[in-house]
């Protein structure tokens, strides 16, 4: 079975946002192995480039295998699209980590060592709602490719 | 203050989507008066056109101010472009209405008869995450137009 990472920056604190993630990952249990890896937001420093440098690191420290960025900037696909990105990659990879950055995005050594970036269009989410959207469009991809009515 | 109205169409049964939407509603309190108009889906008919254009004349008749549609292939906006546009719409406009469709979208009529259609990207959402994407979007153009941190 696909191991499926998805390493985030920030933690959920509300419970709303932990419930809803916590439906996601349920429904996508018979499809994957999904597994959520929270980095803690720095907070050492007032720099952003310096935050960003820091939470970097740690961004490329727990990622494995085929990466995909969420970045505002990377290529629009629709849920379609990301079904038939997420079919082909789990032919060529037994683990896909999906990376969406903290607060103040991701800093350029993660943007240029993660080549595959998608967005989900041009406005910009919060990181606790950024998480629910990806979750739903994974379980959506899932959905498309079994053919189910979920997504029609 | 600025009536803001949500006609959604679907009721949100799960307690994490509800809390996540009452979130953004109080914090939009202070901005503006929130009402979400909630619409049965019609499940009377098994033909989709017809549930359409059913659920379309329920849409039409809770409808005031200026209205913006929710629609994929309406105009793609980024959360700077909503907050000007809802800027501009506020110095003409003392309501104005979102409508979000129901799972199987809106009829034409509705189509034709709300010219101003937005978009926030290729991505199909479930009808309960778009309503809380909206809110948020929605708060975040208050947040930018008040100049705060929260959307930097």
């Amino acid at each position: 079975m696909l191991k499926l990472n998805i390493v985030c920056v920030g933690n959920l604190k509300e419970k709303f946002w932990k419930e809803a993630c916590s439906e996601y990952q349920k429904r996508l249990q018979r499809f994957c192995n999904v597994k959520i890896i929270e980095l803690a937001e720095q907070n050492k420093y007032d720099i952003v480039s310096k935050v960003l440098e820091e939470e970097g690191k740690e961004i490329l420290a727990s990622i494995s295998g085929s990466c995909i960025l969420l970045d505002i900037q990377g290529e629009e696909v629709s849920s379609e699209k990301l079904s038939t990105k997420l079919r082909n990659l789990e032919q060529n990879s037994s683990e896909i980590t999906f990376v969406i950055g903290g607060s103040n995005g991701v800093s350029e050594t993660v943007k240029n060592k993660i080549k595959d970036k998608v967005s989900f269009g041009k406005i910009t989410l919060p990181h606790n709602l950024a998480r629910v959207v990806l979750l739903e469009q994974i379980y959506r991809a899932y959905m498309i490719n079994s053919g189910s009515k979920y997504h029609k």
